[in-house]
């Protein structure tokens, strides 16, 4: 048998799989690809693949025979049992110092537990995010890794050439330890729910706020793309608004409005309350979706459930249309802090060094997210990597009071309107609770200590002899009840 | 050994079983209690108990022997590993047809679990929640029972008669099967956590909006404890408002804003994620005292990031004040909605029959969100058990109709102000997305299918030779890529 000559292998050749192959092939990496299902491994090189340098593979067995040493295979299988399944008919193929990259959208805690169970066999895992869609991945995506840290250097060149480039930079860098390459590919899709969340609530009150049609609102985001929203979503909405039906007509205008999700999102929102962070936006536009998901009900809902009587906008057009960029912009800053935020405390948690500057390098391009506006988080990382969160760096602090007016009188307008603004709020009242040195939770904490003894902590500043400092105190407010405080609640 | 006396037992002397061994005492009730640390029960049986009728036990054998049959033995201990472990302890000295009670504030899927594992051995389990903290405990709770349906005749007398009472009907019924009563309780928790962060938002827009003081916020939750928001929460925010520390200052003003959590509003925000249902209003509460906990970096922000001018209130403050109360009453009758749409939701997929009227009446006495609204909520599914939503119920639809305006004139006006409404906020995006036929996620079905093939379906009324009916439908928006959709991304 001849020496093998593949330099990476890749399993699952879905829409993502071919893509990702036939990007790798172009970059000049000799490409194994190998499909449970062989016949489309023979498909795709007689049709997609025709005239590459791209080898298949009919078995495991094969495909690893066919790679050099240390073997890399990606899988781009469907996350969860699959993987497992994959890996463990690679295992008895493979030596020490292999290593196993998965390219799904697997969730962290799985990734964290691979890594430490290939570990521990002496192989290496690699969970990398993989964001681009089929473009992205066709031209370059965002590739974020994370795993064994000692696979990094066998993999670097192949992934930094394959994934996407910023003036020259690749969107591809080592995001940290175990499943942090997953973790943060999460939160990448959990921002994207929230982008694209925004970018709907604005599309809605352009439509039925100011009553324009699907052309004029597009050569609005085509303006906005030119500006501080510069962004592939922006861009790809302008398109998605000019795409007529056969008739003429807007295809969007036809199409059901019942979002799906693949649950990247819902885990963000869910990561988010079990680290005590306040991710409202994402939370919000899983939500939103979800609300969307009941159409029938909507429907019945529509004929028993009038709103407002709807006013004709009489104020300026332009000065609406210019506040409603403002809103959308100071609505995703609010997101993005909110993001990393998450990561930052996550990172704490875990004993994950994150390196956020690179973080929103690897996010700028190649990515459904990427934007201008990462450029700038990046930059607002590059000069203070200690920057507690994005709302503190003078670039977007000068931004968020710039957008502010406008930001508050499109949503108090929307509000009068009745067109739901899920975002567009919860990212104001982020804001506005963030900038709060004093917030109402001191009602809150006398109500848990009234009617269950909770306990509360003195103000800084108000201590006396009976409120001490770092104390927790229980007050009898009713002349009733007893001493006995919530916190000895255990047998 | 003479024969046992005892009708329950209970195990964990916290302020919770103190107050529920002593009201089952004061209903006739002959209790033995226990505690892990024994000093307790002494120091119990000597001072709370002292005159009562209340049995001590030094051993969980001594707890067992002194208890009449079928065994009945309430645990009120923290939830997770001690549960489990009195649970072990218990079982060697019980017989068949015994039953153990859990009291305390476990998660559903334990209970669900612990259904099956002592259902399995020839035992009984029972989950149930208890609400009302020191006070419910004391004078009567409400108790949400589910689990081994067998146990209901041998406990349902003393849990009827330990509840609190509204016009004679006890707080109190079977609520279902396997881990329904702690699921119940759970939602009952996070809708806790939303009336008490709308009641936070309330506040604070009187005082930093309106400029009151708290005597005369007092004044307003008192006039307002006597409409259509009439309940306990109210009731003692007022109270509270009206306590003042040593130097007449109201005590309120000197509590730190930080609010604690102990985990069961999250886990109803992420039951809800998970059954895929817009909970928006709990997750926004449970997030709310997230951004609170984060009390240094919120002093930070305040000191560099200004919001609006405030502009002296120059309205009708009577009318403000009138539709702050339309404002709370309709974000709290979207909390209860989105609630009890998730426990349909929930009971669908898990095969259990609730009984919604009987729900709300366990909650309308006896716990922290009694109220009168939660009667009007038992009329509303005591009149049509397969009501969809309490929108659709004539009195909460004509209630929610005469809100409205108010409602949005409040959320207006707070935006403006840059007073942070998120739980306000959130009910009313929801409302405006319910009763809406069509909400904008056609544009978020046509991103997904521009960049990631998700594909999308077509609007009823909308088919034609491309656009057909149920078919999952693909568009090449570039005129590049492939045809692959994303429903074959599988390896």
């Amino acid at each position: 048998m001849s020496a093998p000559t593949g330099d990476i292998g890749l399993i699952g050749l879905a829409v993502m799989g071919q893509n990702l192959i036939l990007n790798m092939n172009d970059k000049g990496y000799n490409v194994v690809a190998y499909n449970r299902t062989t016949s489309k491994v023979d498909d795709f090189l007689a049709n997609q693949a025709k005239g590459t340098k791209v080898q298949g593979a009919h078995s495991i067995q094969e495909l690893v025979a066919k790679l050099k040493r240390p073997r890399k295979i990606i899988l781009l299988v469907k996350a969860g049992p699959a993987v497992d399944s994959f890996i463990s008919q690679l295992e008895p193929y493979l030596e020490k110092g292999d290593i196993i990259i998965d390219g799904g959208n697997s969730h962290y805690p799985d990734s964290i537990r691979r890594t430490k169970e290939l570990e521990a066999k002496g192989l290496l895992f690699v969970g990398s995010g993989v964001s681009g869609g089929e473009e992205g991945a066709r031209y370059g995506p965002s590739l974020m890794p994370g795993g064994s840290t000692a696979a990094w250097p066998a993999i670097k060149e192949i992934f930094q050439a394959t994934s996407a480039h910023v003036n020259g930079e690749p969107c591809c860098d080592w995001v940290g330890e175990t499943g942090s390459g997953h973790y943060v590919k999460m939160v990448h899709n959990g921002i994207e729910y929230g982008d694209m969340q925004l970018i709907a609530e604005a599309y809605d009150i352009l439509k039925r706020g100011l009553g324009l049609d699907e052309r004029e609102i597009a050569e609005i985001f085509e303006k906005w793309n030119k500006g501080v929203l510069d962004s592939f979503l922006i861009e790809i909405t302008a398109n998605i608004l000019k795409y007529n039906d056969d008739d003429g007509v807007p295809l969007v205008t036809k199409i059901l409005d019942q979002a799906g999700q693949k649950g990247t999102g819902k885990w963000t929102a869910i990561a988010a309350l079990d680290a005590g962070t306040a991710v409202t936006l994402i939370g919000e536009a899983v939500f939103a979706r979800c609300l969307s998901a009941i159409k029938d009900e909507r429907v019945r809902a529509s004929k028993v459930i009038a709103g407002p009587q709807k006013e004709p906008f009489r104020g300026d057009k332009q000065q609406f249309i210019d506040d409603l960029e403002q809103a959308l912009y100071a609505s995703k800053l609010i997101s993005y802090t909110q993001g990393f935020i998450l990561m930052r405390e996550t990172a704490k948690e875990m004993n994950w060094n994150l390196n956020y500057a690179g973080i929103a390098r690897m996010w700028r391009g190649g990515c459904i997210i990427k934007s201008v506006f990462l450029g700038d988080i990046t930059s607002a990382y590059e000069k203070n990597a200690q920057l507690e969160s994005l709302l503190f760096d003078s670039f977007f602090n000068k931004a968020v009071h710039k957008a502010q007016p406008g930001w508050r009188r499109i949503i108090a307008q929307a509000v009068l309107w009745g067109i739901a603004t899920p975002a567009f709020s919860t990212a104001l009242a982020f804001f506005d609770g963030y900038r709060s040195e004093i917030v109402p939770a001191n009602i809150i904490q006398a109500q848990r200590d009234y009617f269950g003894a909770h306990t509360f902590r003195v103000l800084p500043g108000k201590e006396n002899a009976r409120l001490k400092k770092g104390e927790d105190i229980h007050v009898n407010w009713t002349g009733r009840g007893g001493n006995v405080s919530a916190s000895t609640y255990s047998a």
